[in-house]
């Protein structure tokens, strides 16, 4: 891996970069992957890169909403598993629920390069697609679930996500908060919570809120939506 | 190559994304390239995928200006080489000037590369760096130049850059034209000419338009990248 020294003043950027580079290699993550990360740095840029107001109150209750549900599930992709895998892990100790690997670019040595990274992280509930099990509704490989996770989850933390699966989770009655950086993405529109922020930035503090919640009222999704478009239009660059 | 059918709503966005994980195959492309590709992507997406009335006048300006000058040169790297080669090499022609290839993540292997995916596309006077001439100024593998190429020109055509080249180049007394989808990026603001558009729109428009000049007066780069800026902050998406 390429050494970035701290002191530069995009560190946080080069090192996920760094990560990514390093999954392709280790067969977590495609050559798509990483075009995929290329979007979400610059959305991060544009948004200036800090975590806000509307994303904490996000997270705040997105915390509240995964500890009250009776089976949460945390959707991971080979991008979310290289940048975040530790706090995926710690998440699902938290909520005692599994984490699923959840592919488009799919293959049984993306699974296992996915799984073995997570429990290399200390996870000691991964779930991968189980054969016949499907989301209906879905086309690509992400219809592909396993039964006692995605299939039965009444909550869906998604990541990092294409659109089309964000609705056809609400259409099977799910609850979903996504973490999404373009606010106008449709996951991001369809989501019950979403969290704009870059992943790397909001998962330790998702993991601090699931330890010490607190009761969020109030809490609107359409104003969250609203407030990030409007950082992303207007920040100072 | 996967296929994609031309009816998608994203096929042109597909295509490109295609052709730079092929060129990361063939070594034209580095995993950087490809994370570079995705923020391109993320802001043409911003700016809504269009060739805007203020790219259309940098363009005319830009043909005039390389036009009017004593020693165009092309500069050009991985990613510019894989979506745009016979762009290039057509507007070359036009000129009857070199095109060099410039790589920050730089090796013979992929100099060689880049330069026989030109040559395949008709291209006849395509340098790279030659041993010890450097650009000073510029700290990375992007200092090393062709002394009848990029250190002898008077203007340069640069596409998808970091910033610091364009700042070294004009610091050289060369006048620089830049391609460049971020109005607010250090290359975007130091160059003469900025053109905020797509690569693989503007440059055949490029092409067309150093065939047939007009001249352009009272041109202001300022106007342009503010007009981008203005577009990218309040487009609809």
């Amino acid at each position: 891996m390429t050494e970035t020294p701290k002191s530069h003043p995009r560190y946080a950027s080069l090192v996920s970069r760094n990560k990514i580079v390093e999954a392709m290699k280790s067969g977590v993550c495609t050559p798509h992957s990483l075009i995929a990360h290329g979007r979400g740095e610059a959305l991060d840029y544009l948004l200036g890169e800090t975590t806000f107001p509307f994303a904490h109150e996000a997270i705040a209750k997105s915390a509240q909403l995964l500890l009250e549900s009776k089976k949460p599930v945390l959707s991971l992709n080979g991008n979310t598993a290289a940048l975040c895998a530790i706090d995926f892990v710690a998440l699902s100790a938290v909520l005692n629920c599994p984490i699923e690997v959840n592919l488009f670019h799919a293959s049984e040595a993306r699974y296992d390069a996915i799984k073995h990274l997570l429990e290399r992280n200390g996870a000691k509930n991964v779930l991968v697609p189980d054969g016949g099990c499907v989301l209906s509704g879905l086309g690509s490989n992400r219809r592909n679930v396993h039964p006692e996770g995605l299939y039965a989850a009444d909550i869906v933390l998604v990541a990092l996500e294409d659109g089309d699966r964000c609705e056809v989770l609400k259409a099977h009655g799910k609850r979903v908060i996504a973490i999404d950086l373009n606010p106008l993405s449709r996951t991001a529109q369809m989501a019950d919570v979403t969290i704009v922020d870059n992943i790397i930035r909001c998962m330790p503090l998702l993991v601090a809120a699931a330890k010490q919640p607190k009761s969020v009222t109030n809490y609107d999704n359409a104003d969250m939506l609203q407030a990030a478009e409007i950082q992303m239009r207007t920040a100072k660059k």
